[in-house]
């Protein structure tokens, strides 16, 4: 092929970032807070009414709606009928009083760029080779219910639809029930064979603006345990009852964060825990506590690490429930194992933002994200923006216009590329 | 006087046992748990449904039935007119998943002491000194309220009623809203001139059981130190962001919920300490804690020991704050000092249990009651009957039949002794 030859693919057009603005102003407003984020939890009214809106977007730009038995929203555009599906989508859940960018950018910016695509494409009928589909997941973020990424990982047929469904909010709602409550436990999907799955979303760590590059390409995840640990002792009064004979389950939960946190003290930059979320029982200040259950996680790139510190903790929680005169059990165990995204859709990334003058640089991933589900059906990329700060799960969550609307210009540029060369099919699970 | 015009003081009839057993199993249904426990909160439906069942008791048999303003329920019985009051009661409220017996059994055991007491002393009309009152106070507990003894301490003085009434559960619901809700915001009491007050509890701990003794005499209570401390750290992803910069308030909890035991185990049995509650937000498994608050607790009969632990403690706070990043506030803060029951009436009460062969010993009190808050305004005097191994708040909550006739045997000598001589009115705040 000669230069002349080469085809100046999609891009875009300037219109093209007003309407990215309009839709992403409007989800920035449906579930906002006085502190400036967002608090839309999954399935609850702001959801739906997010869900309504932006059902109500696609239709209006010739969208073909679907909603799956998950509550996954698809918006279809087709170009070539019977070809196989470029998919682009995230997430409009968020965190409580969590931030307007995680998972709302990528769902807004990959509509919008989808559209124009599909607009500019079809001057061009030829070269399309590829459907057009836009994807709203179910429940990333694992806030109200656990675990996180559920909508994705049905979808690829890592999780049974009837056991999401059957999750459990803290109020005991399940993840069913909240759906067909705002409308959006939908029918089976029709087969959507997919030829890639792109994604874009804010970076959520400090790398891409400590080290002044526009533009993240994701070429692989960290690993992660998610386990949740319930510790039983004995209810008993504050007051009288004498220390000696007290079997606090608060006490064990205590120790056990602070094994949690050294564990990572110990390894360094190699190893990231946490406990965030501590359930009481029954949490009144003069009785104590009966029973209290932790939601830990252990994230790192080194899977031989990972699995040792889980075996060698599994001790330490013995160690603890008999210092404390509790019982102990771990409740829910997951491992996310380390994946890697397919390089040769990094590579075309990585070109792509080459020839357009942006700096870009491949970089892991420790947060999990849909992305990595979808990576095991399809050859998958995940694209990031800077977050300022590397503030995340937080309403000061912030990333400059200036590098949204470049991050939509590479994602732009993937997706029409993509869209008129398909890549082959690539290893993983199909 | 000689012997033989000893009168023969009122005491039990076999009637009033079956009466108390009526009442007792009534009181142990309503909010009645799976478990055998009770969980009838402050205010609650299921409260609401006590008072209803209780106030029909008093009006039964001829009390007349007063509510005042911070929902106490006053039952009365005059004797003679214009004469000072002998009140006796306690709680009907109980803690979550809490045991029948704390509280309920002093309410209970009370009213149907005092109408067989007024029975009786109508047929002797000139001997009763005083006029009789059975009385349940709001929210002892302290459970879904802050702080405990919230209704006997507005009776008192010691709390402000417009304060007591403001005061919040955990889903905001204010205390007087709460009680208007099932019916019992009541009016001012009429003047009530009182000669003393009697209350008759389960001990809550192992010491009457252990020792063997029937009865324990209460001559004084423990000191305390109550706290709210408030931690704020920075909500953040528990993935990607940095440990080192991660402000994890529910790391800094956790540190304080261990050295709050601390300090205990230092102090061998000379000091309890707790943390029953804590709060924490944004509470999601994959969100670094943003704010945690705990209510913690320290107990001693040695003031100056709790006063030295307080200071030394909020250095301990500081430190817990620099080294995790957090900011750290004291939002709440209650001394409640050592208190003598009055001496005349232990004494008295010794005695009466001497002269009927009742094994009864002289103890101290850690927990809260509300018979230490009526010390401050009369002559007060506290009955145990024992607990069995000493479990409290808690559904396994457990005392004998023989136990509690027993109790109520003493508590009916003391009532008839201090009805036909009133004891001299006493020290402290009037």
């Amino acid at each position: 092929m000669s230069i002349s030859s080469i085809p100046v693919l999609p891009r875009m057009l300037p219109g093209d970032y007003q309407a990215f603005d309009a839709l992403f102003a409007q989800s920035s407003a449906i579930g906002a807070t006085a502190g400036g984020g967002l608090h839309r939890l999954t399935a609850s009214a702001e959801d739906g009414a997010m869900r309504d809106a932006f059902c109500h977007w696609l239709r209006e730009r010739g969208f073909t709606v679907h909603v799956d038995e998950i509550g996954n929203i698809f918006g279809l555009l087709t170009l070539r009928p019977g070809a196989p599906w470029l998919l682009c989508g995230s997430h409009l859940d968020s965190q409580p009083d969590g931030g307007r960018f995680d998972g709302a950018f990528g769902v807004t910016a990959g509509a919008v760029t989808l559209a124009s695509l599909a607009r500019q494409m079809k001057q061009r009928p030829d070269e399309a080779q590829l459907n057009l589909a836009v994807v709203n997941w179910t429940n990333e973020e694992g806030a109200r219910f656990q675990p996180s990424l559920t909508g994705s990982a049905v979808f690829t047929g890592a999780m049974r639809l009837e056991a999401a469904l059957a999750c459990r909010d803290a109020e005991g709602i399940t993840l069913g029930d909240a759906l067909s409550s705002i409308g959006y436990r939908g029918k089976p999907l029709p087969e959507l064979p997919l030829a890639a799955y792109v994604e874009i979303h804010v970076e959520q760590g400090p790398h891409l603006e400590q080290q002044r590059t526009q533009l993240g390409v994701v070429t692989e995840t960290w690993a992660a345990i998610k386990w949740q640990v319930t510790f039983r002792g004995e209810q008993n009064h504050t007051g009288p009852s004498l220390m000696a004979s007290r079997r606090d389950a608060l006490l064990a939960a205590a120790k056990t964060i602070i094994a949690v946190r050294e564990e990572a003290d110990k390894q360094g930059l190699a190893l990231h825990t946490s406990v965030g979320r501590l359930e009481t029982a029954p949490n009144s200040p003069n009785v104590v506590t009966r029973e209290a259950t932790l939601f830990i996680e252990f994230r790192s790139a080194d899977e031989v690490l990972l699995q040792a510190i889980g075996e060698r903790f599994a001790q330490v929680l013995q160690a603890i429930a008999q210092s404390t005169s509790t019982d102990v059990s771990l409740t829910h165990s997951q491992f996310r194992p380390r994946q890697k995204m397919d390089p040769s859709l990094a590579q075309r990334a990585l070109a792509q933002a080459a020839q357009r003058g942006i700096s870009a640089m491949p970089m892991r991933t420790v947060a999990g994200h849909d992305a990595i589900s979808l990576s095991y059906r399809c050859p998958s990329c995940l694209l990031f923006v800077p977050s300022h700060r590397g503030i995340s799960h937080n309403e000061q969550e912030f990333t400059a216009s200036d590098d949204l609307y470049r991050g939509m210009d590479l994602l732009m540029a993937l997706l029409a590329d993509l869209c008129v060369q398909p890549p082959a099919p690539a290893g993983g699970v199909s």
